[in-house]
């Protein structure tokens, strides 16, 4: 039976969605007041589990394109998402039968609830990434077959460009550029596929999950239980199984600068009693390595999630600064994520990081 | 009557192109060699005057993008121009009736004629700058009223890019930022307009000026005549009314750069007798400002060509060398392309240049 998402889902789900962004995915309160707006109009909207995707339904996937560091300055208007599908329909020639969120995490699990709604479509609960990742080719979608293009990008004036290239990672190429030059942040329609292909090439269940996450977080604060431990036990119960403390700290160095429409640095943690020495995590948008007094902690595509040691609320990149107390929690993606192919795409070597991908669960804590 | 375009007519378009593009418009040479092999291989192209252009025709206008500098190392593979015009046709759902080029000058005078001899099309013998200029949106079509968009930027490999936005400098903006990343140049259509547009909005008669051009050129040699004195005489029986030498020397100096897409920069030129002194030019693609010790001698739009001086060849912007024996000739052009409208557009404003535009038979010699 498919559910329907109201409005009282909506803060648990930004909560997860910062969580599972490892950092990037952009602002997800900006996220949460584009979504809350449409729900309140509109209505509530459809969820379909990935099991419940007619064969034949023309399925596209859309969000955001961006620096997170330049969502929360260059604020979208709210328009361009819907647009950008509407842009992509166009060019197709054909109605779209379901959203897909292209990343979950940020922003980008809601912006697909805030169509929805307007154009009364059911969103799948599911999307290409299992988390967000800096560019669009890392998505399970290219991963396992489906072509990225064409690709709508649009902009706040309702500008748009259609892409076709012959891979994902020039269709990356193009719309980064394009991106850029609209002034770092758009809307994007992609990965146009049939339900039966949806099915085979996404992630499974992750706006479900981001519910799931998000819940924990503010149960064990309304009950004053630890927020670690039951986000732990959260995770566990999914196909995110393995979810470890890597460290705790303060903040002791941001370097982050906005470059080639991303945004890049590193984080240094000084760490506090129970841990001591440094944990370094190197920054593309999202977490993607965390290396504590030089020896690998997790690494890309598992989760890095930088967290509020008070509150356990997610840190997302733009929002990291100097002196913030942080728990810094690694999680394992589910198989899908973890296959030879995959690690290919979004592995640590398509980053230029020069560390062989290892499980966390193998990892020494 | 519709005229034939035959092989035997483009090495005087050829030569007259690269004069008329002041400096821009990409090598005419490799130009040449595209045109000459499609008519080699589909025959004669139909050249329409503006006045043979029926009322409904849907025209187009097409030609490469990017920096002269960049072209004669990264050769166009031949098809990518016939490929733009076939993406914009899928996106317009509709077949082209006729061919435009967008600039009259150096390549983007002859990659016209070799799609046009491939589909079977006329090309109209007319343009939308009367010369080349470095950005699209500026373009007599844009100047009165077509809009730029859609465009289809493609690259070599067949990648492709169609933009739609609100106005031709965004257009201009998106289009240059995905030639950037194609590698510097690709093939672009744009401005699909009707035949009675067409008819108002375009520069007549500029393809059988390039061809009046090269043959004054060549005749003058073949008959020991001076060709600069050839030329101006020929340019006076045309709407390019008033030639004059503007200075002949030495070229001393060339800082070139190939900057945001563009080849920028500046030409020194020592004078030769009789004339002394140096005369200054300032780049962005063609040739836009003549400074004669420091005081205006010809400004954009008006034509500024650097000429061999033994051969009266034009010198493109990418092959201008110190060293060279050069003569500038300055041209004036036809009133559609001085009116307030269309200086608004590509006067020297538009290039911050902080000179009033002043007609070349005004200024001082």
């Amino acid at each position: 039976m498919p559910r329907q998402f109201v409005l009282e889902d909506l803060d648990d789900l930004c909560r997860g969605a910062a969580v599972l962004g490892t950092g990037g995915g952009g602002d997800p309160y900006i996220g949460g007041l584009l979504a809350a707006e449409a729900i309140r109009k509109y209505g509530p909207v459809t969820l379909w589990d990935l099991a419940e995707v007619p064969d034949d339904a023309l399925v596209v996937a859309i969000g955001g394109m961006g620096a997170p560091t330049v969502v929360i300055e260059k604020i979208p208007n709210g328009r361009e998402y819907l647009w950008a599908l509407e842009a992509l329909e166009r060019h197709l020639g054909r109605k779209v039968d379901a959203i897909i969120p292209f990343e979950a995490g940020g922003m980008n699990s809601t912006t697909p609830l805030m169509v929805a709604a307007e154009r009364g479509l059911p969103v799948v609960d599911a999307d290409g990434m299992g988390r967000a990742f800096p560019e669009l080719q890392m998505e399970t979608f290219n991963v396992y077959g489906v072509p990225a293009a064409p690709m709508a990008v649009v902009n706040e004036w309702g500008d748009s460009v259609i892409i076709e290239a012959g891979s994902a990672k020039m269709v990356e190429w193009l719309a980064r550029g394009a991106t850029i030059r609209m002034g770092g942040h758009t809307a994007i329609a992609e990965y146009a596929m049939d339900g039966a292909t949806c099915r085979r090439v996404s992630v499974p269940g992750t706006l479900g999950l981001t519910q799931i996450i998000g819940r924990s977080i503010r149960e064990a604060r309304e009950q004053h239980r630890d927020v670690f431990t039951s986000l732990i036990a959260s995770f566990a119960s999914t196909h995110y199984q393995h979810a470890r403390i890597l460290f705790s700290g303060k903040i002791s160095d941001v370097s982050r600068r906005t470059e080639r429409g991303f945004a890049i640095g590193d984080v240094r943690i000084e760490g506090l009693e129970p841990f001591a020495g440094e944990m370094l995590i190197r920054v593309q948008n999202e977490n993607l390595l965390a290396l504590r007094d030089g020896q690998v902690r997790a690494i890309v595509p598992d989760l890095i999630c930088i967290l509020d040691s008070e509150t356990g609320d997610a840190i997302t990149t733009e929002r990291v600064r100097y002196g913030q107390r942080v728990t810094v929690l690694g999680v394992s993606v589910p198989p899908i994520m973890r296959t030879a192919e995959a690690l290919a795409i979004f592995g640590p070597h398509a980053f230029g990081l020069d560390y062989p991908f290892t499980k966390i669960e193998d990892l020494p804590r």
